[in-house]
C-alpha cells in the first residue's frame, strides 16, 4: 500500500464509504504491507548507492541476461561477478554496450565515474599475480558503486621490501583491501604499517595445505596487527561492497 | 638519523672532514635507520588515537601490573583485556585508580569521554545473553579510544521482532558490531537492514557442533548480506578497534 | 510360512504323521521365517502409503529403467531421484508416461492426486534461487506421497520483508521445510515464527568456506530456535519423506 | 498499539481531533508496533503449548532462581535444562516445590499431568546406559509440555534382539526419538521398522573417534533409514520439543 | 521358552489341552521369543569363551561393584576395563580376591590360566613407554580369554635395529597387536616382517599435530603393508578381543 | 652373499689367499647383505601363499602390462586391482588369458582352484548394490589366494530382517568382510551376531556429510560390537588379504 | 638509485650544483630506494647461487615463455616447475634448448654441471614409484643450483631390509629428502639411521583417508626420529630448495 | 660381537678350534648382531655429539630421576624436556648440580661450553612473548650440544620495522629458528630476508581459529619464501636438534 493509497482509504473512512471494521482490518494487515514498502524504500535508497548485483554462479546465461537488461533498462549501472565467457555472450546480445574482463570475470556496464561519493581512495592490494582476479573482482566492485580505487600488486611478504617501497600509496589510501593465498600474512604487515581500515581476502591459490584458502583464511582471523577484518574466501566482490561502505 | 646530524654530517663531507666513501658507507645504512625512526613517528602518530592495549592472557599479573604503571605514568588510557581477578589485583597496587569489568574481564583507567573523536555511534548488537562478555569487551575498546557506543542485547533471530522493534536504534548507528555464538544468523539480518559498516563477532557459546564458535564462523563468512566482514571467534577488541577505524 | 501352512503342519503332528522333533526344529527355524514374513506385511503396508523411490545415483539408466517398469507394472507411483537425461532417456522407453522434471532432478508417473492423505499441507521455503533443485525434490517426494504441497522462494534472511510478508503462508502450513544454503540463517527465523515441525535441509550452493554446505548444516544443528530437525546436505527427499510422516 | 487503542484513535481522526498526517505518521510506524503485539500473540499461543525452557548452561544460579520465582509465580510449568546441583539449590529457595533430576540434569515444576494434548506417546529408546542423561532431558521436555513418553533404554545394535523384542513398544509409539552415542546405528535400525517419526540425537560419549559425538552425528546424518531427522550432539530437549510439534 | 517348555505345549497341544489357535498364537509370537533365546544361547556360548567386560568409563564404583559381584558370583573370569582406583575400592568390597593393574587400569579376578584355547600365542608390540597403558590392556584382555599373551616394548621405528633384533619373537605369534602413538608407522614394519594377522592400535600420546592419536590412526589406516587392520585409538581392548577371535 | 660363497671366503682366508683385515670387513659388511637374502627367503615364502598383487592406480597400462607378463611367466596366479579398461586392454596383449572383472576393476589370470588352504570361508556382505566394487575386489583378493569366498549383498541396517533371514550363512563363515557406506552400521550389528573375526570396509558411496566414506570409516571404528577391525576407505583388497591371514 | 649515481649526486652537492635541501630529501627518500638496491644486492648475490625458479601452475604458457626468455637472455639456469606440455611447448620456441622432465612436469635450460658449490651429495629417497614426480622436481631443483643429487627408490617400510641393505648410500649423504605417500613412515626410519639433516616431503599419493598426502604431513610432524623437518605436501622444489641451502 | 672378539673367532677357526659350520652359523647370525653392535657404534657416535634427551612428559618424576643419574654418571650432558617442577624436585636429589629453566621448562646438567662443534651461530627468533617457552626450549637444545645460541624476541610481522632493525643479527646467523603462533607470518618474511636454513616452529598460542597452533603450522608450509621447513607445533626441541645437525 502506498502512502496515496493510504490517504485515499481513511478518506472515504471519514466520509464513512469504509466501515470501522474494514479499516482496522485493513490497518492491522499493514503491518507486513508497511513492512513491504519500507523495505522498498529502503532498497531504493540502497540501490541509489549501491546498485544491484548479479552472482552468475549457479545462473544461466538466459537468466542473467535477462537480469542485466532490466537493470540497463532502468539507466542503472551494470555488474556482473563470476561470470563466464558463455554468460558475457548472453549478456552482449540483450546490453550491447556491456565489456568483459576475463580477468576478474565480470560483466560491466553504465559503470559511474569516479566521483566524491566515497572520502577518499579504495587500494587494493595483492601478494602474488594468481591472487589477481579475486583483487580485479573487489576493484571492479568499487569502481561500479563510484569510487577510486587504484592497484598494487605482487608485494608478498617474501619480499618485504617491494612493499615497504610503496608506503606512500598505502598511507594515502582511506580503507585498504589486501588479497592474498597460501600463507595470507600480507595484511598482518600492511596493517602494521597504517591507521586504517584493512579487509583481509583470503584467495584459494596455492596447494596442499592451503586447502583451497583455509590456510590463508586462518592466517588473517589470527592476525597480530589489531583492526584488520576477513570477509570469505575469493569474496573479492564482498570486500569491495564493505569498503565502500567503510568509505561512505 | 635525525635531519639535523643528516645535515651536520653533509656539512663535514662539503667541507672535506668526511670522506666521500664514509658519506656513501652512512647513507647506505641509513636504510635501516630511516626505516627506524619511520616506524617512531609513525608508532607515535598511532598511540595518540589508538593507546596501547594490554592482553592478559599468557602474561603474570606481575607482568600486567608492571605494563599498566608505565602507560598510566604517560597518561594514556589504559584498557587491559582478558583480565582475571588475579590480573586486576596486581594492576590496583599500581594503579589505585584502576577499575575491573567483570563481565567484559577488563581493567580500564583514564577511559576518555566520549568525544567527536568518532563520526557517529558504535552500536553492538547481540544475539542473546551469554553472548554478553565479547559484547562488553568490544564496548569498552570503543570507549577507551573515545568513541560513542551503544548496546542493544538479546534480540537473536529466533525472536526476530525484537530486533525489527528496534530497527530506530540500528538505522542510527555509523558502525554496527553483531555478536553472535550458536548458528550465527544475526549479522546477515541486521546487515540486511542497514547501509553501514557491520563487523560480525562469532562467540564460543553453546555446544556439540557449535565446536567453539566455529558453526557461527562459518555462517558469518558465507552471509549471504553484502559488506559484512568478520573478525576471529570471542575477538570483541579486535571488533572494537575495527569499528574505531572505520568510524574516524 | 503362512498361517495356513503352519495349521497343517500342526494339524499332521496331532495326527502324528508328523515328528515331535520336527515339529520342534520347524518351530525354532521360524524365528527367521516368521520375521521374513512379518517383513513381508511390513513392508506392504509401508508401500501403500509410501511406495518404493529409487535413488538413480549409482545406478545404470538400464537398471533404473527395469525398476521402473515393474513399479508401474504395479499400478504404484513412479519416483526416481538424482536421475540424469540419461536415466530418463532410459525409463522413457519402458514406461512411456514418464516425465521428468530437470530441475528437481526427478522422474515421476502415476503420481497421486494431492489427496486426504495429509493433515495439511506441507510448505517448502527457499532462501535462494540456488536452493530451487532441492526444494523441488522435496516437493516432488511429497506429491509422491499424495499430501499437498505449496513453494515460497527466495525469502533468505538478508531481506528480512520478504519473508515477514508471507506469514500467512507460514501459519496456513502444517509441517514446513526450510532450504538454504550459505549461512543456513532462514530455518532459525521460520522456526522463531511457527508452532509446526521445522525440518531442514542445507544446501551445498555458495563457495569458500560454505564448505560444499558444513556451513549450513552446522547452523542448522545450532539453531536457537527450538524444534528444528535436520537432514543430510541436499537431501530433499528425506525431508519430503519425513515430512509425510509428520503429517499423517 | 492495542486495537482499542487503534480504534480511538480512528474515532479521532473521524472526529477531526487528530489530522490526516498524524495518523498516517502513526499508521506507518505501527509496522514494528503491530510485528510488536503480533509478537506477543504469538508468543503467548506458543507459551499456553509450550511454556518458557530454561538454558541453565551459561547463567548462574541466582538468575536461573529468578527466572523460575516468575515463571511459577505466573503458574506456568517450569523446565531447566543442564542445571547444575548449584542452579538446584539457588532454585529451590524461590520454588520450595521445586525438584531435581541429578541424571537428567533439570530442574521442574508445576510438570502438567499427561494429557490429551498429543496424539500418542512419545517413545525414547537409548542405545547405552551413557545416553541416558540426554534420553532423561528429552523425557523431561516432553512431559513438561503434556505429553505421554515412555523410555526403552539400552538396546543397541550390537545384540540386536534386544531391540526386536521389543518391537511392539515400538509400533504403538507415534513419535520415537532415538538417542545413541559411538557408532550412532540405532535409529537406522529403529527407522527401518516403524513408519512414524523419527528423531535422533548422537550423544557425546565413546572416545578415540568418536570425537564427542561427530561420529554418531554423522551416521545419523547418513542413514539409509528414510525419513529421520537429526537434533544437535546431547540435544535431548530439542529432540523432546520437536516430538511434542510432531504429536500436536 | 526354553525348548523343554515348548516340548510340553505341543503334547498338551497333542492332548487336546490346548487349542490349535492357541498354538498358533504362541508358535508365531515365538518369532520374538526363539529369537530371544537364540540370543540367550548365542550368548552363553559366547560367554563361555569370551565373558562379559565391563567399560569402567561413564558408569559409577557402585555400578561396577554390583556387577563385577554378579560376574564372580557366576564363578567367570573378571575383567572391567578404564578402571580408576575408585572403581578397585568399590570393587574390592565385593570381590575381595579382585587385583588391580594400575597401568592397564584393569581390575581383574578369576583370570584362567593360558590354556589351549588359541592356536598359538599373541605378541604385543609398542613402539614407546607411553603406549603402555594400552597394551597392557589388550594384554588383559588376552589373559583374561585364557590365551598366551607376550608384550614387546619399546621397539619404535626411529631405532629400527631394536625390532629386528627380535625379529624371531615376531615369527613365533600367531596374532601380533602393535600399539603405536605419534606418527603410527611401527605396524607397517612390523606387517612387512610377518605373515600373520596384524591389529594395530593407535594411541593418544603425543602433541600438537598428533591430535590425540588421530595422526597414528590416519598412518595405519593408510598403511603400505598389506593385511593390516586397525581399531579406535586407545582400543587395547578391542584390539586384545579381536586378536582372541582370530586365535581360536 | 649365498652360503656356497660364504665357504669359499672361509676357506679362502684358512689358507692365507684372504686376509683378516679383509675378512673381517666382509663379515661386517655382511649385516645387510645377510638381512638382505634373509628378505629374499622370507619373499619367497610369502609369494607362495601370497602371490605379488599389482596396484594400477598411478600405474602406466604399459607398466602394469610389463609386471603381469613377468608373474604370469613365472606360473603364478595374477590379480591387478584398481584397473581401468586401458590397463586390461594392454595386459590383455601380454596375458591373453588375462580376464577383466568390470565391476570390482580387477585383471586375473592363474586364478588357482578354492582349495584346503584356508580353515573355512570368508563371507563378503554388503549394505547395498552401490557397495558391490569393493565387495568384489575383496572377493577377488580372497579367491586370487585360493581360499573359498560368498557373498551376502544388499541387507543393509534399514530392513534388518533382510539380515536376520541369512543367518545361517553368516553362521557358517570362518571371517566375516562386512562393506558398506553411508552410516556404516551394518559391522556392528553383523559382529553382535557372530564370534568371527570381522573386518569392516567403509566405501565411498553416500553424499553430503558422507564425506566420502568418513562417516562409515568413523561408525565402525566406534562399534559397540567388540573385535571389529577396520581398513582404508574402499580398501577391498585389504580386507580380502588380512581376511586370509585370518583364516590359515 | 645506484652507487655511481649516488657518488655523481655527492659530488654534485660538493661542487655546489645541488642544495643541501636537495640531498637532504634524496638521502631521505633513499631508505626505500636503498632498500630497494639493497633487495636487489641480495637478489643478485642470492641469484647467483639460487636463480630464479618459474611456478607454472597459475600462470599462462605465454606468461611462462616470456619470463624464461629473459632468464635465459641474462645466461642464467632456468627451472620452471608444474609445467604442463603446453606451457612446455610454448617455452620451447622462445628457448629451443629448453628441455622437458615428464615425470617431474619441469622445463629447464642452462643447467649447471655438478659443482663444488655444496660439501656433498643431496640424497633423495622415495618410499614407492607413485612418489617419482615429487622426488624428480626435487632432483631437478638441487641439480639446478649445482649441487650433487643421487636418487634412491621404493624402499617403502613395509620391506624394510630393502632401505637397509643400501644403508651405505644414507651414510654418504650430506642432506636427505625423504619423499613418501600413504602413512609417510619412511623419514622416521631414515631419520634413525643418519646424524645429517633429513628433509621430509608428503605426497598425495594413496586414497581414502590418506587424504591428498594429510596421512603423511601428520605422521612427518609427528615422527619420533629427532631432527627431521617437512615442507608442504608434493612440494618437491621446496625440499630442493632447503637442502641445498643446508648443504652449502 | 665386538670386532676384538670376531678377530679372536677367525683365528681360532683358522688355527682350527673352531669348525667351518660353527663359523658360518656364528657369521648368519651376525646379521642381527652386527645390526646391534653398528647401532651401539652409531649410537655412541651419536651421543658423543648429540647426547640422549629425555622427554618428561608421560614419565613419572622418579622415572626420570632414575634415568638423569645414569646420564650424568656417564659425565654426559643432561636435558631433559617438558619437564614440571616436580620432575625438577626429583632429579635434583639424584643430580644435585642439575638446574631448571622454569621458562623453557628443562632441566639441565654438564651443559657444554659453546665450542667450534657448529660452524656458526643458531639464532632463535620470536614473533611474541608468549612463545618464549618454545624459543628457550629450542635454544636450550642448542647449547646442550655445544653449539653457540642467540635469540631475537618480540619481533612479530605487525610492526615490521623492529625486525627489519635487526637485520644485522639475521644475515651473522649460520641457521634461524622462526618461532611464532597465531598467523605464523614471521618465517616467511624471515626467509625472504636471509639465504641459510629457516626452521619454523608453529607454537599454540592464540585463541578461537588459531586451533592451539594450526593456523600457524599452515601458514609456515604454505610460505612464500623458499626453502623453509617446519616442525611440529611447539617442538622447540625438534628444532633445535635439526638446527645443530644443519650447522655442524
Amino acid at each position: 500500500m502506498t502512502k496515496d493509497e493510504l490517504k485515499l482509504l481513511l478518506r472515504s473512512f471519514k466520509k464513512g464509504s469504509v466501515s470501522e471494521e474494514h479499516l482496522i482490518s485493513r490497518v492491522r494487515s499493514l503491518a507486513s504491507e508497511s513492512i513491504g514498502f519500507a523495505t522498498v524504500d529502503h532498497h531504493r535508497a540502497l540501490r541509489q548507492g549501491f546498485p544491484e548485483v548479479i552472482l552468475c554462479q549457479g545462473k544461466t546465461p538466459a537468466q542473467v541476461a535477462e537480469i542485466s537488461k532490466r537493470i540497463v533498462a532502468r539507466h542503472q549501472p551494470l555488474l556482473a561477478t563470476r561470470a563466464s565467457k558463455e554468460h558475457f555472450l548472453a549478456v552482449k546480445k540483450s546490453v550491447p554496450k556491456a565489456s568483459y574482463n576475463s580477468v576478474a570475470r565480470t560483466i560491466s556496464a553504465n559503470t559511474p565515474k569516479p566521483s566524491s561519493k566515497g572520502k577518499g581512495t579504495v587500494l587494493v592490494v595483492t601478494a602474488g599475480t594468481s591472487d589477481m582476479p579475486v583483487a580485479e573482482e573487489a576493484a571492479a566492485t568499487v569502481r561500479m558503486f563510484g569510487h577510486s580505487v587504484e592497484l598494487l600488486c605482487d608485494v608478498g611478504v617474501a619480499g618485504i621490501h617491494r612493499l615497504l617501497s610503496k608506503s606512500a600509496l598505502l598511507h594515502q589510501a582511506r580503507v585498504i583491501i589486501v588479497v592474498a593465498g597460501m600463507e595470507g600474512a600480507l595484511p598482518s604487515v600492511v596493517g602494521g604499517l597504517v591507521d586504517v581500515p584493512v579487509i583481509a581476502v583470503p584467495t584459494s591459490t596455492g596447494y596442499g595445505t592451503s586447502f583451497q584458502g583455509i590456510a590463508a583464511l586462518l592466517a588473517m582471523l589470527n592476525s597480530c596487527a589489531s583492526g584488520i577484518t576477513v570477509v570469505n574466501i575469493d569474496n573479492g566482490f564482498g570486500a569491495g561492497f564493505a569498503a565502500c561502505m567503510m568509505n561512505r
